[in-house]
């Protein structure tokens, strides 16, 4: 078998691999996600613009679609939407014309708090999942490879706003902390 | 900070930072997928259906919908337009009669073939996102805790067929060199 013919087979192997096993997971978390944000009367993107919105604190509509992996035609649609119910604010920036800008109102960042409060209240497939790998190594997994792959596929700048947004989540949590 | 209360904010932490991460390497499979088989008139779950049955050899309906992780209904129906197509036939075993199992038909075993030898016509986002991770490491990474959480969510049979698959997978190839 010649080195090229080795190395496709391989390549295709791998890639078909890590197809099933990524859908596998989307699903999985895609149901609990959706039973989690079923009371709210929202989807996944519109939760998803909210989260980012949040997190980011003032977020252009690109970053949205690229850090939430849709189109930005599709960010763009779903904010109107939230902004049609009150919980998200379009606006532009003196030193960036060209880019639209979202941020939450009032009821939309409690809207994302409620949620949050709420997380625990539905089933998480994904969560009870990983409690066995978290007993085993003490803590829960880190996907290294994973995030090592979306690294090389999305880029540097999709890893920052990750890392960005999952700071200020924990931030926020040690802000709640503080106040109770 | 309550012991109960940290393991909460972890827990939804963890849980979040995977709901980010499947979803952007999912969005980067299924276009990797739709570009591959645009050529051949499939949707993914068409695909996937043939796919399955091919490397199965022989499957039943439920076999397909829950390695898919489709709905049965979704299965069904797909698999019909599959059979009208004459990719795929229908059939009930003698020892299990409440079951209805798919095979392919000489044309879908070709349509596969033709497929898998074309796979390196398009690109492949995630394949080339890994390929540094190949370098680095001697080979593809193998994700075993992507493969543990899946294996807790879907349970030991997912995993079995999983594994009885890709072991077809690898043996079709090696008969695929045997005749060259």
């Amino acid at each position: 078998m010649s080195d090229e013919l080795y190395t496709k087979k391989e390549a295709m192997l791998y890639s078909q691999r890590i197809a099933q096993l990524s859908k596998a997971l989307w699903k999985a978390v895609e149901k609990d996600w959706q039973h989690w944000i079923k009371p709210y009367d929202l989807n996944i993107n519109e939760h998803h613009i909210l989260w980012i919105s949040y997190h980011l604190q003032g977020a252009s509509i690109s970053d949205v679609a690229k850090f939430g992996v849709m189109h930005v035609s599709t960010a763009f649609n779903f904010s109107k939407k939230l902004e049609e119910r009150g919980l998200l604010s379009f606006s532009k920036r003196d030193d960036d014309k060209r880019n639209t800008y979202v941020e939450l109102t009032t009821e939309g960042k409690n809207l994302i708090l409620e949620l949050n409060a709420n997380y625990h209240n539905t089933q998480h497939a994904v969560l009870n999942g990983s409690l066995a790998l978290k007993d085993l190594y003490g803590r829960f997994p880190e996907f290294l490879d994973v995030m090592a792959v979306i690294r090389n596929i999305y880029g540097e700048d999709f890893i920052d706003i990750f890392e960005r947004s999952f700071q200020n989540f924990r931030e926020s949590f040690d802000r709640l902390e503080e106040n109770q």
